[in-house]
């Protein structure tokens, strides 16, 4: 189990509304709210964007609105057009001008070289350096007949890789709205030394009421670690309605703070301390016995 | 991922109450609530004890109220006394008199060889054959300074191996309390093809609030299989406070039976259509990704 390494850290959560279907007015609203929330006293050290929220969510319309998206580590915004879309420039300016960290919430992304589309979170620091992208391993396939269908499958293309980043307040895991389903990710994440998950998301009225906080408080509670997932706002025009509830959850399982279904930003304070308390009282994290099972981690 | 082959079975969880430091009227209570079960209608087809119920739940008592239990697989009761404490002989009775299948909860287990003291399992078929026996994996050692210390460790051993067992009903994995705390042992035995994980357990009244019901929740969410944890009932003259709240859990997490802190028993109807309806759903069973992260079962 690698040790936490963090400092106190807060996060702003931006649940983003009404996005539409005009790609620049949803950037516009974004910029908007990054600016706000890295205004708010105390100013947040991450902000984070929802999933897919430069695009409408809907099969049909991720390759319209896909963008190259650059390999972590281009250093600036000089890219040319075709190795960097507007809404990873647009990213890079918000976390420059805010002065924090963003998680870009999610947004689709083409590759050029295969023209494979895929649901893509991308992660930026202070300096508007894209530090680390995250392409969503789980494809949203469900069939909930007559009160959710939805197949991903049918224009993305899954990841293949886990990510995480690490910043100055420490060590954070990535994933996207459905990968939470999978408890994998955050025991590995976790056991790498992340304080925290965080998954952009946008589940609907029917999953959400359902699993959207038991989810998080489970993979809080099993890892004792921070989680967190950002959703856009419900929007009643929209064909898939989100469910909101943009949520925190902390290493005891406790929602720390939860929106309803409008356009909000929330905030939380991340704290070490109270993830190595919890860790010192429920010492699971020690008490695991990898030689009556495997580690995932390893 | 294997089938699950399962039919529809009755489970019914004792929680037994008012339990103390005289042995045989504990087993007397047991046998009479196995009695009583055995007879509701319609009848069930899995009668569930809890943790440690024939003895004060105290690392200072386990060595007096433990017995050897023997391998599964001995036919009958006429091993000698060395071979099989007074309990099993109880156990083996009580399923034969039911004409059901038994979770003997868990006893202080004495293994001769080691002299080592073990949280046993034990589990009958309505012959009266001890059919498989489970070690708690993960002894209970935790402290929340001020509300609840507790460390088995110090005079229990921990088990070795994850125990599952094959009725004509399907397929159970068996844990002990605490064991709930490691998603490991349910992912893998999910994934063996077990329909439910059952936990013989006595959470306490700070840890129980907090985090009976979630776990439950949590482990059948992700394994898309029942869940049950039967716990004894609430004794206000007892050194440990257990937390009652006997519970079933059903494939999508949601709540199906759970009891208050007094003593009861609650039954639940176990339906493997419900379980292939929510994994035909939410088809997680198929679509986790190891290629990206190992399997545990494997």
């Amino acid at each position: 189990m690698a040790l936490i390494q963090a400092k106190p850290f807060r996060l702003a959560l931006l649940q983003l509304g009404p996005l539409g279907r005009v790609k620049s007015a949803n950037i516009d609203l974004a910029r908007k709210a990054v600016e706000q929330a890295s205004k708010s006293e105390p100013k947040p050290h991450l902000i984070v964007l929802p999933e897919i929220w430069n695009s409408p969510y809907a099969v049909s319309d991720f390759r319209e609105y896909s963008e190259p998206v650059p390999e972590p580590g281009s250093s600036s915004s000089s890219s040319s057009s075709l190795d960097e879309g507007e809404t990873i420039r647009a990213l890079r300016e918000m976390a420059r001008g805010a002065g924090c960290w963003l998680i870009g919430g999610s947004i689709p992304e083409r590759e050029i070289s295969t023209d494979k589309i895929y649901n893509c979170a991308t992660v930026y620091d202070p300096e508007g350096r894209l530090v680390a992208k995250h392409r969503k391993v789980h494809l949203f396939d469900i069939d909930i007949p007559g009160r959710q269908t939805f197949k991903e499958s049918e224009t993305l293309s899954p990841g293949d890789s886990l990510t995480t980043f690490e910043a100055p307040f420490g060590k954070i895991g990535l994933g996207i709205c459905y990968d939470i389903r999978f408890p994998e990710m955050a025991m590995i994440a976790a056991r790498q030394g992340c304080i925290a998950m965080i998954y952009p998301s946008a589940f609907n009225t029917t999953t959400g009421p359902m699993h959207w906080k038991l989810l998080q408080q489970a993979r809080a509670m099993d890892n004792q670690i921070y989680v967190a997932m950002c959703s856009p706002a419900r929007n009643k025009e929209a064909s898939y309605q989100a469910y909101g509830h943009t949520m925190v959850v902390n290493p005891l399982a406790e929602v720390m703070a939860e929106a309803d279904e409008h356009p909000t930003i929330i905030y939380a304070d991340i704290d070490p301390e109270m993830l190595a308390t919890t860790r010192r009282n429920l010492p699971v994290t020690i008490q695991r016995r990898f030689q009556v099972y495997p580690n995932v981690a390893e």
